[in-house]
């Protein structure tokens, strides 16, 4: 021991401002990582989770917190950012109309985007299998195939060194995420999950997101501090 | 014959406007697809290229064009999009300061997403391995990487469809490259390759991106109508 400590490894959060990637930023602060939160402005209805993020940032202590404008938006095709298609207020099968096309690939190349520019071997995101099994990127193959793009992708696969891709919520239920995040002292109040939440982000109540939200914490058997209208 | 056409299938082209990919557009408008061109502004220097790629767009009949706004210049860190770091002049070894940190896996996703608005089950690049050997996301194991991971990412993928990565370019040298368009019809004098070229798309003639296109025109033997200032 010579009384220098070694620098904590970055890494890259993916940060919706919603309760699972908050999540995920309390996990790996509490591994030991020095947290850059990246957030994406893909033109989504629900803009107060941009809000969201930044506070729940700031709590949970991330070093940087950048929001990066994607103008996916355009492209249509998603009831989260085109206003012609209704947001759904009951369970539907298959893939649903909140499915935001290519999402999770497109927010995983600005993550590793940023990830390259800081150094960092690590990248955290927040999908889940269990709860949203409708999303094919929300699987653990998808996961496991950006991992093998990325390092081939970049100087840091190139050269050796390595990059992971996290996704510790991938097989944990929304009850379990909720216990896990609350045994990490994060409080949920500061997290939006609402696909249409009003400009102070309180919460409708009816929609699936609000909806998954609400069962995990009875499942939790914890608390709901969701503030609705 | 019931005198009912198949009708074309779609292909997302990423269009820069330089010189690759529009050689790109004319390899695919060639092969008999329907094209849907899409360029990314994520913060370039040369946005004369963006002009470029409309009228490349227009002059090969792409049925459309979408410019999507992309915020990775605000990572730094790039030549390109980092206005502290100088453009070189003359070739490097190693991976070169031009490159732009996932810029291929982000713009990947994008025409990933695309696609799948589309329908399309076709995306089309114009990477190169033999005269930018430096940057990683141009080799073809980082495509087929990409290749697996859309399959694994979308509903084209998941129902079964399955999507296509196309690199023509990838093992032609500039010249071979330059003779394929010129044998299509491109007219190069449309497109701008330059690093830093002038609000009216006049090249510099000194940097790496210069130099390589005019080799490439000697290389084909055929005239370059690249404008110079």
């Amino acid at each position: 021991m010579n009384g220098i400590l070694d620098p904590k490894p970055k890494a890259v959060i993916l940060l919706s401002g919603g309760l699972d990637s908050a999540t995920v930023l309390a996990i790996a602060r509490d591994q030991g990582y020095e947290c850059y939160a990246i957030s994406a402005d893909y033109g989504q209805r629900h803009g107060t989770e941009l809000d969201a993020a930044a506070r729940v940032a700031a709590a949970l202590g991330a070093v940087d917190h950048r929001v990066v404008s994607i103008g996916i938006g355009a492209f249509g095709g998603s009831a989260l950012t085109d206003p012609t298609i209704p947001v759904p207020e009951h369970p539907s099968s298959g893939i649903p109309v909140t499915y935001v096309p290519a999402r999770n690939t497109v927010l995983l190349a600005l993550a590793l985007g940023w990830a390259e520019v800081l150094g960092a071997r690590d990248i955290f995101i927040g999908v889940n299998a269990v709860d949203y099994s409708g999303y094919p990127d929300c699987r653990p193959e998808f996961i496991e195939a950006f991992r093998t793009l990325a390092n081939l992708a970049t100087k840091a696969g190139v050269e050796g060194q390595g990059l992971s891709i996290h996704a510790p919520l991938i097989d944990m239920t929304k009850g379990e995420i909720i216990r896990a995040g609350t045994a990490l002292g994060l409080d949920y109040g500061l997290t939006v999950s609402c696909y249409q939440a009003d400009p102070d982000g309180r919460a409708c109540r009816t929609c699936d997101a609000c909806r998954l939200r609400a069962d995990g914490f009875r499942a939790a058997g914890l608390p709901d501090p969701t503030r609705y209208r």
